[in-house]
């Protein structure tokens, strides 16, 4: 492909991307393909010679878009979103032309001084605390997903820790063997609501895990005094706890866990790296009103949001900020003769490679940097809050229908979580007045008759989700937080709009009774 | 930005990414810049209100170009290429439009599908051995990089021997205790000239690491006498060697392991994950005449090269193959309530999350399918070979001057790896006779002159290498190998030309006169 065929190409290209978003409302979000479709559809190997640009071009169509699940559709409400946005797209064309395994600074210093410099910009459009910026001791780096910024963190704490302890002894078998019995003692933690990531990243550190109670009645955040417990719990078994993470939004509910409480539990435990993961919630730090969440930040270790979540830069693009570099460089730099050079040695230049798993890095910094001057701060905080109005919005209509529908948790960063009230027959309730046992949604459920109550609103919150799901028409997620059954709305996807929360709405109105109306026959 | 802006803005950038491509060979390829020259070039924040593309795009040449390191210059032959491709660019144009954190199969299932059939593509075009198709027990995967892939096989192996020790244990705290204690014997091998990953990724996992020796006798490359021996070595100590990667093409000199000798020793033990990192040297296998290399590979559990390097798919593109995926997944997979669906569930469907360390992913086989459809097999095949000829020529060159220059390894895999011969005062060898310590080069460095001679060839090989970056407009990489300093000349970029090898030569020429004079005075 020469470069007037590529010029064709790419303006061909562009037409479809226009095309797709302007168009993306009218398409069902989740695709109709059973498992295996595309097996059916392409050959069985590679072609032999090279085939015409318009004859790829046409398979997009033809076997791509029907297996797509449409992220940026304003019908998509599941998960958390995944928002792109064209400054970002125009950020990646550059990325893949000026195309690098950019792993040290002279590897393409732009790549690397860019990244500091947007980084330093978001940890000020966030309010962070001064430590994270890179004129200090710390600093941001670009990482690809919140789950790889844990595993980085839960690393450097495991190390860290065993630096401390074994400082006295000399190098050698001996210190080795001792840090080996220790590591088999080391502890993470996270809530039992924090993203599975921890747990996963503790099982990749080949340490311990042990989740941290978050009840209903704390609104599913963890409190200092339940961390505090944990721990102590921990330590009475000779095990040692090493590290934290503490979440602001978590993915079921968006709980907040108590930050401030766990900034005084911090002093006592010096040796335990507490990590804030707030992949989604993170974003809306950008409007001053969420701001008072940042300053305990200043007594942990490192924090992380995914801007490819909720600030409109394309997937993979997770900004994950450290106290001191230091604690990441002294576990993994290695700097074998052939990544030696003269700016290396000077020690005058970030080396990122030394921040990370991996050894190279794309130009990612080049599609934030896009965004950010194509919003402005300004932008930004219109496109947040907008999405919290739209999520209030929803709240109302969720909370009109009191007869169907409960309230668990929310809004909160735009996301609202509510469960289907179950069928209760006319027998044990006067049809005009409430039925006792909805109020169970408000309390413990302690007693036989809740948690019957508990079981029969699981059943049908469940049967809804998968009602909606199943036309595909939106996309929805159900999930199960301390024993409750319960549908998540997120209301924040690049083009959300009253009018569509308002079709889920009554969708889910329509299934609510539907499903009911089946559980009375 | 509206559709209509970006139309006009990607058609801007596609202009300049063809302007770029269509002169990168007349820019030096190393920027001239100072480590922080960006600093002083950006605002300290970002904007508070929106800025114009037009302002945007045009800080593009003004602060960026003069700080790209231009990797796909015909001039670079510095570490390994990392090749783009017009193809691949589209490919990462309608990935960025689809954009998805597409972790399970339902979240975009032709994210997964796609990927799935191409990686089966993948593997046959490189004549891997049946097992790591899909439709038996194993698969390929994308990761990012090859040390990604490298920390997921170190772990996944950390996880096997251990479930396999302590099956017959019942589940509960005295299992997890024994674990831990023989975690912390275990140890990771790699040839001493093995990428620096393998010994990153046995710090992740907390686990030891020891090389195993690879001299120059047997050309660098790790005879399995000699893991044999390192084996028994740590067995001895009680220690228990888990892991060894295997090389095709090691970073310095692109040595090849003893496969064949290696997989006879695989069947003593049993409990080795033996895996082949061909990071770079892996696209040759395209070609029939080095497919030689791979029926070893049956024997061995896990293979990955990066297409990202030779074979013309955008940063960032690995292709992971295993054996048996299932010893993926039982060290990787948790499924909290909120990742359960009804195709999770019924097993029919690929999670490659639980193939990998993130949970997200990007959609990138779609570049994958792009390039191997716009090349064709055939195209690949004279791609590499165009590569092979022109390290011929080159290595032809340097034999030309055997005078200035002595060869040390290749052409291997369009590698060729030298130095520069010192100065010998005229006292001490006859004007046209050769000096016998020249002959040093190709015997080991026992004697006292030899080691001398060689203190000096590295001195002067260093000095060249550095003058010829210092100038910027060509990038070498110098490594040392064994105490050898070599200069790297790879002849595999894109756009790779006699023209530009012949213009390095007389470079090289140049400098090493210059530098012997110096030295001469």
């Amino acid at each position: 492909m020469d470069s007037s065929q590529f010029r064709e190409a790419a303006q061909g290209a562009i037409e479809d991307i226009i095309n797709y978003y302007d168009n993306i409302a009218d398409r069902p979000v989740l695709p109709s393909i059973a498992p295996g479709y595309l097996h059916h559809l392409l050959p069985d190997g590679p072609p032999e010679e090279s085939e015409s640009w318009s004859k790829i071009r046409s398979d997009i169509d033809r076997v791509i878009m029907p297996g797509l699940t449409h992220w940026q559709s304003p019908k998509y409400m599941a998960f958390f979103p995944c928002n792109s946005s064209f400054p970002g797209m125009l950020g990646e064309m550059y990325s893949g032309a000026f195309n690098a395994a950019a792993f040290n600074w002279i590897c393409s210093p732009a790549v690397t001084e860019l990244e500091t410099i947007v980084m330093d910009w978001v940890a000020q459009l966030l309010g962070l605390p001064e430590c994270y910026l890179s004129k200090g001791e710390g600093g941001g780096i670009i990482q690809g997903t919140a789950s790889e910024v844990v595993v980085t963190c839960v690393v450097a704490a495991r190390e860290r820790i065993l630096r401390r302890k074994f400082a006295h002894l000399p190098e050698g078998e001996d210190k080795m063997d001792q840090m080996a019995e220790m590591r088999g003692k080391l502890v993470a933690l996270g809530s039992e609501h924090a993203h599975s990531s921890t747990q996963k990243a503790a099982i990749i550190a080949g340490t311990r895990y042990r989740s941290v109670p978050a009840p209903r009645s704390t609104n599913f955040s963890v409190a200092a005094a339940a961390l505090r417990r944990t721990i102590e719990e921990c330590k009475a078994k000779g095990l040692e706890p090493f590290y934290f993470t503490a979440t602001i939004g978590s993915t079921a509910t968006c709980a907040v866990d108590d930050l401030s409480g766990i900034a005084e539990l911090a002093k006592d435990y010096p040796d335990l790296w507490i990590h804030v993961d707030a992949a989604y919630a993170g974003s809306a730090l950008v409007c001053p009103e969420y701001q008072h969440l940042c300053p305990p930040l200043a007594t942990f270790d490192s924090f992380n949001f995914n801007l490819h979540k909720w600030l409109l830069v394309n997937f993979d693009c997770s900004a994950f900020f450290i106290k001191k570099r230091r604690d990441l460089i002294d576990t993994f730099s290695i700097t074998p003769s052939y990544l030696r050079n003269q700016f290396t040695d000077s020690g005058l230049v970030t080396d990122y490679r030394d921040w990370q798993i991996p050894l190279g890095r794309r130009f990612r910094s080049l599609k934030v940097w896009f965004v950010l001057r194509t919003y402005g701060v300004n932008g930004l905080r219109t496109f947040i809050r907008k999405h919290i109005k739209l999520s209030e919005y929803f709240h109302g209509l969720v909370e009109s229908r009191e007869d169907l529908f409960g309230v668990i948790t929310g809004p909160d960063f735009a996301l609202t979580t509510f469960q289907v009230k179950p069928f209760i027959p006319s027998s044990t309730a006067a049809a005009n007045e409430p039925d006792p046992r909805h109020e169970a949604y408000t309390n413990d459920f302690t007693h036989d008759a809740e948690a019957r109550y508990l079981e029969d609103a699981n059943k049908v919150t469940k049967e809804v989700c998968e009602k909606i799901n199943s036309k595909g028409e939106f996309f929805l997620t159900g999930t199960v937080v301390c024993g409750v059954y319960v549908i998540r709305v997120v209301s924040a996807t690049l083009n959300a709009e009253e009018k569509y929360l308002k079709l889920v709405f009554e969708e889910l109105v329509k299934a609510a009774e539907e499903v009911r109306s089946l559980k009375s026959e």
